[in-house]
């Protein structure tokens, strides 16, 4: 498991969305209310804002439930706010994640508008432990918004691992991708507006033509299309999420979306996500048999994969973890 | 299916906290800050107060996301605040409702914190779509409080309902069962506070004996000592709990915490409790049989429960929903 | 809601399989062993089948837990088979549903192996309370499938559901619509074996390219190919499936595959089927409103929507309910 | 966390059951049919038979779905049975576990039928994703039958663990804990009984008295009582329950269950089982700060807790999990 990059995310004032909707969500965030509930700053600063991810896609913190003192108090089911100096909730809370105590992290929850292609939402619904509302193809016209991958990611199948991707590709044979990709996309949204056949005021765009259920059209459109959704989750769900998602196994494009949502973690939960990057990010699970090489190679032993039992790849993914530092 | 007692929830001042828990509640009270998210007054008004229930219980409204703004925000998948005119929304709300649309109203979510007795806490933690943590008897000391019913529930087993009560008891034989109740419950704390053996400094209390473990000595409580606990929902779940909770066939107890609930539902979410109200509380779930004694009686006919194929139990529940009315 | 079609499924010999996997299954059928488990013959008798299910899909019965007596036997946390008389079980498991007791029809199992369009997927995996396995597009390549409607499938945007279809297109007009649908997949899937641009012994086809990603060839797919996964739910959450799914609002094309899937209900367990459709599928949930308009209605009052305070559209569902009863 | 004892479970004639479940039980074992399903003849050889737990309870396998070829099959989204050579298998599964693959295991299902004490149930529930059917004791009498546990399980309170249990009791100490435990049971016992008040024939024992109802009556009952539901759950959610209970922290009694599923699970898929030691029981979750530490003393450097930024308490149990080897 790779470090993740945990940069605060920049808001970009119009990324992948229009004027209107830029007016919209400036409307929402001129709005301020007193509450009494717990609040954090630095979430309420990029609060509605669309964070840009990939090309037209973002991430948008729509609310959220609590913070470091909530996982607290929820652990010590506390009458008033739970917490005591700071530093005994950082302790606190390394403990608990330490011992995988689930429930005081489920006590916190956050609510997200995520804009990102199919074929992302296909892998991200996996995660069934979230609440989660999608625009719906049956009901609305999907726009005209696909994903190009840049040229940096453009890359061949990987021989060494069977469900990633390995040496990025020439420029102009990346290009010939994008291009590929791009007229195939655009071909595809012009049969479907064809299909669809839908005039400005609701009536047949070419009235020899009927206008085609939305919910038959939509089949036309290519995995790479975007769709969006309302995404809700609780913090310890978030994590497993970001866990599972910042891996170096996953999808490139997925990952892009798990370092924003990282770094709104880090904003709204600061000690918990420190917690997360010692215990979780940063850690790693040895099995029995790495256990047993790591204990005989500080007794001074010379160690094979063979003498402990473990598959040339496992040994090999040991050495790398035992011997590389920083880069990780 | 009984209407629910929708009553607003009366904040008592020391409903089962000591002193210093109030003193920690209203510390809590005291602070307020701004924010951009969904507020809804009528909650902050009861924000960490105990609403209490039962003899020593009560539920707290520890935190809320969202609003009916929210909930139609979602299903919208809105980049601004979603919301049009107010009679629209309840209509796409009832609209929601109706037709089984669940995502949108899981996109609220709310915490209590809630003391009950360790049977009724049995019961709650069937409802499996929620967060919980629980204090802890391993780790901490129960108080000394026992749930006693007032004389009013101390009912005899009920003849036709096999799981639930009947007639309300005379009120000494009332009071015999309350007194065996209470002897029983309080040899136990003694006994449990004898086997914990712990001294106000933490040191045993009697040095001759040892301290049993508290996970131990727990044991020895009965099943109407109170636990508490912190508990999470969405606002769809919290629905679905209602529902089954204030049905006629729960028991007495647990009705005392719905009911609550339901006033707290009332102030969060007004338009939502009112389509709950009319599409599920009130409503009915009338049988395939239920539905062809009803469009023949419509006609005219004289309909008997071997007509449809009903049982003489169902037939009596369907005649009692078509006459009914206001009691209900 | 509609009575669902509950044909028993006819198992066709190569439907979407390959003569290699009909041998695979053919081989696995002709396998049987002893067990003290519960069994049910009518099962068996299609077990490992691919049943057909539109153009390429299928579903098969892979393996199943229980049956109706394993549903009496756990509400009655039985040491033996716990089941008494046939009328009996039908009695109680009658109870259970119209109590919406779940735990007890939780307590049954099925695996299945379904083949679909991708865009049915995507309905389908909103049902979270299942277990899914699903074919991967990273690791392997899908195969050139991909799902064209029927002309009496082909239909304009409902004008009175804004999610639906409404009337059939003409013939012509049905196949132009196939004929693009046809032709944008089969460029796209020409378009994804040249990127993959793999050999037949794994070394590239053509040598003057690279081989794309698999991850990010699929892309390029629309969403009418087929995809295929292993799906496990549970008898009481196959039942929430086929409810909402045999819904008239559900698209056609997934109430396909729930159609076939109340055809394995029935045989796998045939008294909980009766009731489902007894109180679920045939029943309506008639609102508080509704009631109040049923109970003057048999006391012989002219009631209009705006005396019970109903929506027109409300009201005509109310009246089209009471009044139908063959069609339905 | 400690190497979980995997000793095969051994049946007991007449373990926590009466002679009339016994025969129930040997009647359902008499019983064999045909089935072209997975079968397991380790799990069928002990199917329907109680393994005892504690003094009175019990875990009895009531029916499994699938075996470790299941685990293959689904992971290949196989159209026959899956399987190559076991070796394969094998290898297929340590990947899958070791890259938290958790979709294949959820496709294999156990149902348990499980007798035990209350607290232990109220542990046992948290773990929500899981299918349960408790024995109500609103509805039926419960049993006098409660844990009191043996000399060498009374312990003290630990000084270290704030929520487990240290040194043993003296044998006349646990003997004097042991009395207070069962007198109190049976005098708690004896009053459920006089306030349920219940003749064998239904009528009351006692004509002066009501029959109080059983849902109140209950209460009066302590948290060593037993209660029974049937639970079932997936392979991945099993192995989840048995790493969190067989951990060192968990309470003795709840890991004593877990002690006896383990071996069932090893029973049931001894392939998986391996894997689960390898790469769960037996490995460790090694910080951030950990894995630095170990690379630096691989390095031949003197680390110590400060260098790398851990607790005492962190880093005495780092030291332990390197140096000790057999015990764990």
């Amino acid at each position: 498991m790779t470090t993740m990059d945990t940069r605060k995310p920049q808001a970009q004032p119009n990324a992948g969305v229009t004027d209107a909707q830029r007016a919209e969500i400036d409307e929402q965030r001129a709005v301020s209310s007193p509450t009494r509930r717990a609040t954090v700053a630095a979430v309420e600063e990029i609060l509605y804002e669309p964070l840009p991810v990939l090309d037209h896609g973002f991430v948008r913190v729509i609310d959220y439930m609590g913070d470091d003192a909530a996982v607290v108090q929820a652990a010590r089911v506390s009458y008033g706010r739970g917490t005591k100096r700071q530093r005994d909730d950082q302790g606190l809370i390394n403990y608990l994640m330490r011992n995988w105590h689930t429930s005081p992290f489920e006590m916190c929850e956050i609510k997200l508008h995520v804009k990102l292609p199919i074929f992302v939402a296909r892998q991200w619904i996996r995660h069934r432990t979230a609440n989660v509302n999608e625009y719906s193809a049956r009901y609305s016209i999907l726009d005209n918004e696909f994903y190009i991958p840049e040229p940096e990611h453009v890359a061949v199948q990987s021989s060494t691992n069977r469900q990633g991707r390995g040496d990025v590709l020439e420029a102009d044979e990346a290009r010939r991708v994008q291009e590929i990709l791009r007229d195939d996309a655009m071909r595809a949204y012009a049969h479907y507006e064809q299909l669809l056949n839908e005039g400005p005021d609701g009536s047949a765009a070419d009235p020899e033509h009927p206008s085609l259920a939305r919910e038959l059209a939509r089949m036309n459109l290519s995995l790479n299309f975007y769709t969006q959704w309302y995404w809700k989750t609780d913090l310890h769900n978030l994590m497993h999420f970001l866990r599972l998602r910042a891996d170096a196994h996953a999808q490139w494009e997925i990952r892009a979306y798990s370092d924003v949502m990282a770094g709104i973690l880090e904003r709204w939960t600061p000690m918990t996500h420190r917690a997360f990057v010692d215990y979780r990010l940063g850690s790693e699970q040895v099995s029995r048999q790495g256990m047993e090489a790591i204990r005989r190679m500080l007794k001074g032993e010379a160690v094979t994969a063979k003498d402990v039992g473990m598959s040339p790849g496992e040994w090999r993914e040991l050495m790398a973890t035992l011997e590389t530092s920083e880069e990780r």
